[in-house]
């Protein structure tokens, strides 16, 4: 038995093990969860050392911990593969919208619904399982290590640090990422663009303490008010960003990328089916897909003041706050960005009110070289693994570690992504396909090979 | 020992009277609080049993119920006193910035704190202990009737088909409610005019769920942001409403009644204090005090959208909220108001996103004749209980009921405010001062015995 045949035959056992790894609620981002996010380091530990990786280590960060294991068992001169993922999940309120409890995955229509499940349990579980059909039949043809860290979905805090402090440890010929996702099923696509990151808190206050809106109603400056007219005054009405010199940095679309990309363009159709929304916006000199791989964005992904509880409350509310990102493409930096959001804020807010950005978290683009021997191997394991020639593509959400694996480590970085669009990460309802994590096992297991055979 | 001397006398046991009723959360606005609020209008009505009122009911109504007392046994000929007050709350989060416990009374500085201190427990009692110093000592020169709601902080929604269905059981001479402030303690004022209510809520929403920011980004229309681009349009820059009709049905302030509010005006530096806003913010052609008791005003009384707790959440939200409540000054029409806000803002939508306004209180103005007898009774009382005759203000504040006692009982009212413009009504820390308490029930006392000198 080969290892694909091996996948094959254990395919039922290995989707059953990724249930066990989806009830563990490892959300990251939540004080309360800090123990699940452990049981989830374990339990990712505990199966990469049964499925016979020489070293498994949990070590510690300044935050939550790494999973790393390797086994080093090739032939000489073998190449070695990294392949990084997460074990940490975003959070999820059953109220939010989801059909069934996030912690307990269920399977519909060939597809498993659990927070995590795309994102990214289930994309580096495949690895995980490409890796034990290898180690099973005796015949991996590379050196494999694997840096499965917990705290991806708060923008890896500690992860570069980590890196620094471990270069010999994580020395590899080519790293892989399976966190990202194709547009559809039947046309494989490598992606070579991932947008950057600034995560910031807005915050606006005003009167020392909540107020009857009766008796000050008409006299103060509501900073819930003051919060929109910022909010509202963050973008133009065509819908780009009002930031001066958000832009200026912005490498742009060359045309033969941009032929390239239109290959994988986000049909309005599929866009109006996945999102629901009634009709698209943003700036309309850009096509849907170029808008969200090629532009940087500036979001709102939460504000709240005042009371908003049932039942009605009259309350000129003291102060009142935002959660605001922005996607950034090659080449933005994160915490230029941030200055110029926080330059403008502070312009812009009213002698009226008062107003503080806080910066919360930054993670850089990433822009992959799409003429390596690495990205080669890809190409082949996409055509091995789904008959079909994969085609590029941007992706518009963040894995800020790319860029230290370039930088730090040197590392061409293969974006390998097993998942779909509208595989509702971060929403509600997510779900994972089967089909999917059944064709990312064994491409995971053809691109081990096609690197091995390319090495001199 | 007459009623004033026996208020005195009894002074100690009022106010430890008012902490057992305060310490019962009869917040009207909460499903969770039903008890809670059916027990404050059991208490209430024990205590009118037990101070001598011969009929004391608690009658129901589609919500909380009504606590109704008379007593009539005054002279042939005594008029009738209508006092209207109200048991229920507004709510309270400790975290909102409470120094103590809002339903636990603590006495700090001669003030008592505790929800409800002032709005309009402390207020209402003082009526209470006043009929129950008459009565004790056998003096009542008038015929008394309790009307005290458990709805007024959600807009009284039942009261006024009450009022329909009791035409004949709230008969009075006069309606008297001590539910208002007055600056300054030094200075009695007596309230003539109180803002109407319009309370609202605003739903945008795109998505059918919860979007990753980084796969939608750029091309949904954010609807947290397409709220904060609604909210910062009802607004113009000048401070004044955008809702184009807004102000027409506004009655101008006369150049007497503006010199007569002048004697009350809202002093900048006491704005300061009572705020601690950085600078007044409004319409810049009237005063403060103008702003707050003449023009009426669009309040955004809190707005939710996404994830605000802690940590970060890079989602597109599916939808956000807003409160929004308008103080209508006479003669403005709450469901009109209602109607062109609501136009407004279906039409100010964009295309990218739905929204609705749905309507969920309304209360008129109230405008009080200055010139009648019953006024004249109120002046002869401040006059008595401070020393000092009072001036004629207006209130920023709602009591939507006046507009009932007004048109279907044909009753004066008297809005005898015994409560402080800086007592924290609604907000963190209410208070109410124990030494307007006492003048409270003082004033109360000289007012019923003013009432029944004037009577033919």
């Amino acid at each position: 038995m080969n290892a694909h045949e091996y996948a094959s035959a254990n395919a039922d056992r290995f989707l059953s093990q990724l249930q066990d790894l989806l009830r563990i609620p490892s959300i990251s981002t939540d004080p309360q969860r800090v123990a699940d996010v452990q049981r989830a380091a374990q339990w990712v530990a505990d199966d990469l050392r049964r499925i016979g990786m020489q070293r498994v280590d949990i070590m510690p960060t300044a935050g939550h911990p790494v999973v790393y294991a390797e086994w080093l068992g090739a032939e000489a001169n073998a190449p070695t593969v990294l392949v990084y993922g997460h074990y940490d999940v975003q959070p999820a309120e059953l109220e939010a919208g989801w059909t069934s409890d996030p912690f307990e995955p269920v399977i519909r229509d060939g597809r498993i619904y659990a927070r995590g499940a795309s994102d990214d349990k289930g994309q580096v579980f495949a690895h995980v399982k490409a890796a034990e059909s290898l180690l099973a039949t005796g015949s991996s043809p590379v050196n494999l290590k694997f840096l499965i860290e917990g705290e991806e979905e708060i923008g890896s805090p500690n992860l570069s640090r980590f890196i620094d402090e471990h270069l010999d440890l994580l020395r590899a010929d080519v790293c892989v990422i399976s966190d990202s996702g194709m547009a559809r099923m039947d046309q494989p696509s490598i992606v070579y663009a991932l947008r950057g990151l600034v995560g910031m808190e807005l915050e606006v206050w005003g009167p020392a303490q909540d107020l009857h809106s009766g008796q000050y109603g008409g006299t103060v400056h509501n900073p819930a008010q003051a919060l929109a007219e910022i909010i509202a005054a963050l973008h133009n009405p065509d819908g780009s960003v009002a930031v001066p010199g958000f832009y200026d940095d912005v490498l742009p679309l060359a045309d033969d990328e941009r032929a390239e990309l239109e290959r994988t363009a986000f049909v309005e159709a599929d866009w109006r089916k996945a999102t629901g929304a009634p009709q698209p916006w943003g700036e309309a000199q850009f096509k849907l897909h170029e808008r969200i791989g090629a532009r940087p964005t500036l979001e709102i992904n939460g504000m709240a003041g005042g009371f908003y509880g049932a039942g009605f409350k009259t309350v000129l509310p003291a102060r009142a706050i935002a959660k605001i990102s922005c996607r950034l493409v090659a080449n933005q930096n994160p915490r230029h960005i941030y200055e110029l959001v926080r330059d403008y804020v502070a312009m812009i807010t009213p002698p009226t009110v008062r107003s503080e950005l806080r910066l919360l978290q930054a993670g850089e683009p990433a822009f992959v070289d799409r003429n390596t021997p690495a990205m080669q191997a890809a190409i082949t394991a996409y055509e091995q693994g789904w008959g079909k020639p994969p085609v590029f593509s941007r992706e518009g959400g963040s894995i800020p570690v790319v860029a230290d694996f370039n930088h730090k480590l040197r590392l061409p970085v293969i974006l390998m992504g097993f998942g779909l669009n509208d595989d509702g990460a971060h929403g509600p309802n997510e779900h994972f396909s089967i089909e999917m994590f059944r064709r990312g096992i064994q491409t995971a297991i053809y691109f081990y090979e096609a690197i091995a055979k390319q090495q001199p």
